[in-house]
């Protein structure tokens, strides 16, 4: 029987990663970074780990003890209790408080930082998109949205409107942000279809996931100027994403954020990326 | 890019299996069992999991909380204490005293069995060698011996001379075999090469591992009707098969012990196993 090259690489020299949530049937980083072993032909390949929620601590302190293990992925629920599984964490994953990566450092200790923002930043970057300077109109301040709108403030926004149906999340989050990175203008804004002065629109908000869901906000005509990203995956084409384009925008789903995130990971577990290397063929994401 | 099958099967809906071992650098239980899913299109993946020896229980506690693994295979030099870590084990088990697998039953409890030397039964019957009446010479009273000895004694074997050059090992095992199954005359010999009356001629001690080794003992001629097995996998032939097939014996090395145990794995875990696979192209092992 022929074996296939991938499944041949597996052997006991193999180096582990995984992305550990709960559940993981939805998952796409295992698809993602193996594709990115294989680009690479490095000996690793990344899992789903499914962590149940009452054993999360003990189950990660195993994972993290596998000497044949180099690092770990987080995704929902576990990014915030995550931060007590590591020794030391960067600027950002402390400040939006919750980590989405790990690695062992050569001294044995762990090291967590956030790049689910970040991963967006990327992607807008290589789609030509620069932040610094631009005014943003976010809507969703949650879990993802925190991410986004700190590695918008990190990356020199110029100012970052905040818009989401609990009123008390982005009241916290534009506080934590002036208080971060004081020179970029965070403030609620009660009006979810004001987009006037903006030059960014990121949303960040479940709505555009479900069938029947119309648009976040009852947004008018865009400026044809303003670039829009909504960071739904599924479906490709959000409500949001077909009006933007009527309107003659850039318009995004969230490919390039993950795209730039899975970049991220790379960096940070010390992969190599070739320059070439995608991530989006259809038959993949 | 191209993505080759395995990979694209490793998603968030892939079962975990693992190997538990330290090192693990050597294993080749990843590379059968993932040949043994690719054959049978089982969309799981059996990974290595290196776990140092001071942080055995808490480790091996992680992996079997993660909800999407399903088991374990146990390598030196955890077999012994593995057992503490499953609630029930096979008789075959706690009589070697050791596991060398371990599943999640429906209850969620962890369920432990010893197939090192069922899997040799397997091997030989595949081969033809009927194991019930027929008179075993061992060498080699250590753990894979004790694992083989009481595998043979269970199928049947009518009687299994021992010989170890640590005196007390065949006394401790003949002694347990002859307490768990009366009926096989289990005995030490302190002669090693002697094979007066045998069936069956196993070597389960190192020698003839290492370059420059002979035969575990200093054998004469071999009659014809002698049955050879070597455990050892490298070489694949050892100067005693060389040997045993000069004197015209049928001889095999570990290769028919360890199909026969990749056969007892997969009906442990309740896998199919295609009646036309086989785990040994050369490319494989």
């Amino acid at each position: 029987m022929r074996r296939e090259p991938h499944a041949d690489r597996i052997d006991g020299f193999t180096r582990l990663f995984g992305i550990v949530g709960n559940p993981v049937t939805q998952v796409k980083t295992p698809q993602l970074m193996n594709a990115l072993f294989d680009a690479g032909g490095v000996n690793a390949v990344c899992l789903p780990f499914d962590v149940p929620v009452n054993v999360f601590e003990p189950t990660v302190a195993g994972l993290q003890a596998l000497d044949n293990l180099d690092g770990l992925v987080v995704t929902v629920p576990h990014k915030v209790r995550a931060m007590s599984m590591v020794d030391a964490m960067s600027d950002t994953a402390r400040r939006v408080g919750a980590i989405n990566v790990m690695r062992q450092q050569p001294d044995g200790t762990w090291f967590g930082d956030m790049f689910d923002g970040t991963g967006l930043v990327h992607g807008l970057t290589r789609l030509g998109f620069a932040v610094r300077g631009k005014h943003v109109k976010q809507l969703g301040a949650g879990g993802a949205g925190a991410a986004v709108a700190h590695a918008l403030a990190e990356a020199g926004a110029a100012s970052i409107a905040l818009s989401d149906p609990q009123r008390e999340l982005p009241e916290q989050l534009s506080a934590r942000l002036n208080h971060f990175y004081p020179r970029r203008a965070a403030k609620v804004d009660v009006d979810p279809a004001n987009v006037a002065g903006a030059d960014l629109l990121v949303n960040c908000s479940p709505v555009g996931m479900k069938p029947g869901d119309g648009m976040p906000a009852s947004f008018g005509a865009f400026p044809a100027a303003l670039q829009v990203v909504d960071i739904i995956m599924t479906p490709a084409e959000t409500p949001l994403l077909k009006h933007a384009r009527q309107c003659g925008c850039r318009a995004t789903n969230g490919r390039p954020m993950i795209e730039g995130q899975l970049a991220a990971f790379a960096d940070f577990f010390g992969l190599d990326m070739p320059a070439s290397f995608s991530c989006f063929s259809d038959a993949r994401v």
